[in-house]
């Protein structure tokens, strides 16, 4: 019972409260924050390349995410990533906008071939691209059902669990896949709702070394979250941010009973 | 009938999702984001010099705010300018600042001196002190009502429609001008409004090469917009920021009889 | 009775609108300028060294918090600081994450040792950290209560008014120390609740030079208001972090009297 899990996943969680340290990019890096502290977890932001190597040693997670990259944040994300192998952390990689820009799907593969990515979460335009199953990303929400094809591509090229998201988040680790359904359509109507989701996801591998296991929790735990923000909120974002973030600090509370139909697990 | 306009051209962002590139100030990046969701276009955040042109190529129109500028992001504004040129998009540019500081002064100037400012928007203040109307800027909320003087001298000096915003938003494209009633008082307790306005406003600018017409429409649904959620929000500009989101999401429910009595144009 | 003059400082804040010029860290920037305009002041956020000056010379309080500190804002931070010297403005820092890296402490440090900081202020970690009483903070929001220790050893040593703020918020001028209680559970769930205290203790800065009481009337203030906004949001941060700002802006229409209880001041 995959719900069992997630509700006492989510309270080491908040015992422990795991550091999450995010290379985050300037759009979301407050909603990451407040998602990750609603989480029981504790977020760090930090990105000068003179500083990391205190922080990563002491972090439970990483978390990159290339939304707003540059060159000096690029400097950033390779110095963190080998940091990453010294420390024996588990990363997450975030490849906002790949396939949008060569940029972006060049920083993403070379971050994935370092070889240290534990969870490669993206959206379907994203892991599609990666993947090399061609199609232009229009922006960073493209809503193509990429299925299990993309995730099982990029779980076995890269060694990672990869998650692709939208509709249904598809989950691979190389040799089980998973599906994940639910969630809320004002999803796509608050800007960085991925970026949320992958410091949901991160603080769950913070605790639990099984990525497969920490992804489908991340991604369970975020859709059921975004229902019940929606049931609060009704059809307005902006209110639909702020209930999400309430909705993931009281979760334990809730009826867990529906957490386990939506979740598929395939060996 | 102005009123029928707007809805018309709100339908059509929501039925095109235009992709609204924003070169954006790092304090409203995120709500500039959201409420560019709330639209139904769709926001990309990239400065990076090495990206711009896969992203401008797609672009639908660009926005490019000075109100956290710096050496590196003043490259990236410049850059993106070129690229305005060479793929002939519509730029909006707001000139955060402008009169405050010599540097903002300065590089608003030289931006548009290059000639491919479509829609040049700034509060009274700043736009008074571009159009050499003297008297110094105080902080970025300026309240002088500049009136039409200033957008008149703006518009025929630069080529560009010229939006003054305060109690009154001042509009002129050098042969028409237009004036746009309306608004909250709490605009002026919430940071960034001006910012967000841009946002709104770049979005009809992808749909509506009439960029008169484009300007009237952002003024007049973000002043209706936020009179709903000042209604909605009382005197809380926390709730305020959210109810403005929600009331822009909602926007074609609502009652339109008001909106032509708002607005005035004069050849 | 300290109440009279909190209020009598936010009715003057309301008046002048102070300037207040934040040199702030990415996360808190909007939520920072949101207090701050819920203050009455008018926040400016600003970086780039070749403007520093034009805004120093007309600010009326200069806030540096190194929460995202990199080289490139480090230059920023020496560069306000010389003109602090240059234009006699008070300073407020906040030491994010002093003792988390070495960067951070020595930055701190730095800054501090140029003399010219009116008040330090920062969570019990940091400041016991600088004040040398040892431990490693983790993360940046440290529960550990230092007591009045830490923030005379710091008064004494860099001649500022020292802050630790907690559950019990530690003031001491050197000659003067004070305790604030109150406040809320919900502060530790909602990232930089410190650095908006620190945007409220600034604009009290700006308007009473005795800057020990300038902070004990942040304190004071930031607590009731995060006592008010917890019983209206109930246990949900999302919504809190909203309540919060409204509490501040309609600050002076609640009942004062609970103000001066909370607050001990020793000769």
């Amino acid at each position: 019972m995959i719900s069992k899990q997630i509700i006492k996943d989510l309270l080491l969680i908040r015992e422990r409260k795991p550091l999450v340290h995010h290379i985050m990019n300037f759009v979301v890096m407050n909603d990451s924050a407040n998602i990750t502290l609603a989480m029981g977890a504790s977020p760090i932001m930090a990105h000068a390349v003179e500083e990391l190597e205190d922080l990563v040693a002491v972090a439970d997670a990483i978390y990159i995410n290339i939304g707003t990259l540059d060159s000096f944040w690029i400097d950033s994300m390779f110095h963190i990533s080998k940091l990453v192998d010294k420390y024996n952390k588990p990363l997450l990689l975030d490849p906002v906008g790949a396939g949008a820009t060569k940029l972006r799907t060049e920083v993403s593969k070379k971050l994935l071939e370092r070889g240290n990515v534990s969870i490669l979460k993206g959206n379907a335009g994203e892991m599609l691209s990666l993947a090399g199953l061609g199609e232009k990303v229009k922006g960073v929400d493209s809503l193509v059902e990429v299925g299990f094809e993309a995730v099982e591509i990029l779980a076995k090229k890269y060694n990672v669990t990869a998650v692709a998201t939208g509709k249904i988040d598809y989950i691979s680790n190389g040799e089980k896949t998973a599906s994940v359904e639910g969630g809320s359509y004002l999803f796509k109507y608050v800007t960085g709702t991925g970026c949320m989701l992958g410091s949901v996801t991160a603080s769950f591998m913070a605790v639990n070394r099984d990525y497969f296991i920490a992804a489908i929790e991340g991604s369970a735990l975020f859709k059921k979250a975004g229902e019940i923000a929606e049931k609060r909120s009704g059809p307005n974002p902006g209110l639909f941010k702020i209930e999400l973030i309430n909705a993931i600090y009281n979760f334990s509370d809730y009826d867990q009973s529906d957490l386990d139909q939506r979740i598929k697990i395939f060996k």
